[in-house]
């Protein structure tokens, strides 16, 4: 173990809480952990780990600490009991929630004189460790770049802004592009099956596309953010046209036609509230739109 | 002009008729052309285009017939009349249709003794010209590779396989993906812009996600094709926690959650029928059944 390495302490070992505590004993962190059924600090105790015996104890061991467990009532409950001793720790807290309890808690944890910041993985425990892991931290940006290097051990390790809330929301707006990459290549497949294509022939179609219109994204955004929309490239209407082949294919077909229609029905919306003339990007207004339906 | 060159006939000179003439001529190729309309042909014929009076001339005049109108109404009303003689000409029908009626129109035209080609255009009529351009073409091979030289004038000339029905099925399958994309990218706008963050800040984030994700098709396809779904990754169960996360999300923000809804729906549907702990592509199970709630 190498001296000169940033003590941490992690609260909470699960299945994420321990990849994270084995990641920071593997770059030479001294490493203090902590869990309610203490039996799952073992391993890590064999490779290195102190294990202390109250939570109040594992925040005191260092001057970071990392929460992950399964849900913020969980970190209040911990973190809230008299014993334990917030001022002047940085807590980071990669347990997943919303925007709004990411900035209650940093209200709450600040009002007890700890640095707060809130945190995202974007990542299952057998990739901590590895470039792939993106780990996304919001809060004061002095509070990040202290503890980056150290936190450095644990992947991808990304600064989003100093709203709480902004890792909370890059995570689920994350994991939006992702079922949808992934359900719209199940759509096509499930297409192209019916004509014996088989999914290995059409994947690396559907990767093409996928890569290609994503580098559209930064154009059309700069649509978005000067609320224009001329339709440089098609007009919404005749992509409602194409809409209707999508989902009639689908039907004649016999495979699944709900995202089909679900496609066509925000475009819909947005061609009857006047906007079949502008490009794609108008349907910013339908998306940011309560509604459950 | 090219003596060279492969003569072409397209009929049909809307928008995007008139954009394969012009490419064809760019190319050198001698291109005979005809519109019901006969004024749209005037530009082409400044640029050199030959204008036949009659649709039976048109195909007469070499071996190679492009057709782009409308539907596949249309198609069979022009290519139906008695003054048309099929006979020994290779056909390529680029006009949008389903997979049932280009595969209707192959043997219709085979039985009159042409060859025949269905096409689909993935672009716009100003791409056409360039690589960006991709157009895909299915039905017999040989028939595609005699003219794929005369095609390549036209952009990225793709054939998918013998079965005719295959363009328009690749075509709608890339479109659901174009869309799928868009909407993941809107919604997760919508979310940030909850938060402040303009959607040119948000777009390198969920393009970076999207092209991560493709990566990953051609490995999960050969889940689907084995037809074994083992959680190596992930547990579709797992996932439909997140999911619940970004509906939450969604709600709380006051942003439109239909698309992360649908996106559980589909999760719980395949949960419920026993697959919770296997992974994501287990999906094609419910993507592969009509339904269209
Ligand atoms: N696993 C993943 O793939 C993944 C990916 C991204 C994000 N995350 C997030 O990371 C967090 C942890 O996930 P995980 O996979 O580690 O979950 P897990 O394996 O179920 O572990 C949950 C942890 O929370 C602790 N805990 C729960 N309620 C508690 C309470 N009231 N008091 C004290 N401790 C409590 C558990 O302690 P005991 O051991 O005593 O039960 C355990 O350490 C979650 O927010 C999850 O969404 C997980
Ligand atoms: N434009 C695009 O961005 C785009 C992209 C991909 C695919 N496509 C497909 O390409 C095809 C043509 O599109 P387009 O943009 O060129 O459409 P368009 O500008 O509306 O032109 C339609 C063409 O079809 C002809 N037509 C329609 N019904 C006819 C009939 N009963 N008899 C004879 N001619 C008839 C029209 O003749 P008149 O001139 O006499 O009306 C015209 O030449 C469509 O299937 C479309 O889906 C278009």
């Amino acid at each position: 173990m190498n001296k000169t390495e940033t003590p941490v302490t992690i609260i909470g070992l699960g299945l994420m809480g321990q990849a994270l505590a084995g990641a920071f004993l593997k770059a030479g962190h001294p490493t203090t952990v902590w869990n309610r059924t203490a039996s799952k600090a073992d391993q890590l105790v064999a490779e290195g780990a102190r294990l202390a015996p109250t939570v109040g104890d594992a925040v005191k061991a260092g001057s970071l600490t990392i929460v992950c467990v399964t849900d913020y009532q969980a970190v209040h409950e911990l973190l809230g009991a008299s014993e334990v001793e917030l001022d002047g720790t940085t807590l980071i807290n990669l347990t997943s929630g919303d925007s709004a309890q990411a900035r209650e808690t940093a209200r709450w944890a600040e009002q007890r004189g700890a640095r707060y910041l809130d945190g995202a993985i974007m990542a299952i425990p057998p990739a901590i460790g590895t470039a792939e892991a993106v780990i996304l931290h919001s809060g004061p940006q002095a509070d990040f770049e202290a503890h980056e290097s150290t936190l450095d051990a644990l992947g991808t390790v990304t600064y989003l802004g100093a709203d709480h809330g902004l890792a909370s929301l890059y995570d689920v707006a994350g994991l939006a592009m992702m079922w949808s990459v992934l359900n719209a290549w199940l759509q096509g497949t499930a297409l192209l099956r019916t004509a014996g294509v088989d999914a290995a022939t059409y994947a690396p179609f559907a990767q093409r596309i996928a890569v290609g219109v994503a580098e559209w994204l930064p154009g059309y955004a700069q649509q978005i953010d000067s609320g224009s929309f001329p339709a440089e490239v098609s007009a919404l209407e005749t992509d409602a046209r194409a809409m209707a082949h999508l989902i009639e294919e689908s039907e004649a077909v016999g495979v699944n036609a709900e995202l089909p229609k679900l496609i066509k029905a925000m475009a819909d919306r947005s061609i009857a509230a006047g906007h079949g003339g502008e490009q794609y990007p108008v349907l910013i207004e339908e998306f940011s739109k309560p509604r459950s339906a």
